[in-house]
């Protein structure tokens, strides 16, 4: 990895959510995000296999410490606990980023029709993966898809907020507490 | 409409949903299913835009009916319960249907990485209408986020179910059911 500087790879990702921004996504290709990172094409595609991975390459990484959380959840947990569990490890993954980077983010999302698709597609992978550890736990149906499916709006709630800038607490603690609403509403009328 | 047969449009869908099934969503023409319907390709556009309609047409009607069901609850009540309320409304209309049809049109979304995207939309559509709902109704965010998104999933888990057959309960007992099942998940560990 020593032929190209240490962090071309975060330069790319600035780079291309800058342009993603301004000119939207589809308008963006590879060469122009290349040339504003002060990089070349063929570094680009060094470290990204598309232009969409800039925005999802963390996916795998992320599904992988949510799921290994509920897996590891003790035993006593019950389902939503040990879902908490999962959001607590993916909280911590995510709020090492930069909050405006992650605003970034969302608002280049939002703006594509493809890539909210996207973005819901994977959503719904995690919560399927999560469901799975459930019912590894021995959570029977439909409670287990109930659990992961509410786990991942949770998630993405909460994302939400805290790249808003609405919020100003730590990813972690919005976290817990859109848990807690999430009870609360179960628990009215 | 007197120029085609009345049941035109019934027997259009059927083919559609056998050819699906039979070569795959992709791998199916319009021209195919009029044939197997004994009928036109121009009946076919005269029924429906695309193929994709053939799996998606009511969904415009099924999110008025939810979510005017959703404005409609007596204002004593909750978030989730205004939410059951536009699941009731969404089992009723689904309920006529035949269970078998809905069991063949689950398999063919379940099958095409395109059409589970567009379903997945679909629901995501429906949950920010219901928040808006529910917002009109003076419930806050997150809360009125959470109990839509977990509404929406419980439609999916319902409909799941009845039209697996595993289930044999009315949709209307089965819906209930899951939002029973929701609200001992959220009150659990």
């Amino acid at each position: 990895m020593g032929r190209w500087q240490p962090d071309s790879r975060g330069r790319l990702q600035q780079a291309a959510l800058a342009l993603y921004s301004e000119r939207g996504f589809d308008q963006t290709t590879a060469a122009q995000i290349a040339d504003r990172a002060g990089l070349t094409e063929r570094t680009f595609f060094r470290h990204f296999a598309d232009k969409r991975e800039v925005l999802f390459g963390g996916s795998a990484l992320l599904k992988e410490r949510i799921v290994t959380a509920v897996a590891d959840a003790p035993a006593t947990e019950g389902p939503l606990d040990a879902v908490s569990s999962g959001l607590a490890a993916a909280a911590a993954m995510l709020g090492e980023g930069r909050r405006d980077t992650s605003r970034q983010r969302q608002g280049v999302i939002e703006a594509s029709p493809e890539l909210r698709e996207r973005e819901l597609a994977k959503l719904a992978d995690y919560a399927a993966a999560v469901a799975a550890a459930l019912r590894e736990r021995g959570v029977r149906e439909p409670q287990s898809t109930l659990a992961a499916e509410a786990g991942m709006t949770v998630l993405r709630v909460s994302i939400q907020r805290w790249a808003s800038g609405d919020d100003g607490r730590d990813l972690t603690v919005i976290m817990r507490d859109s848990v807690a609403e999430l009870r609360v509403v179960a628990a009215s009328g």
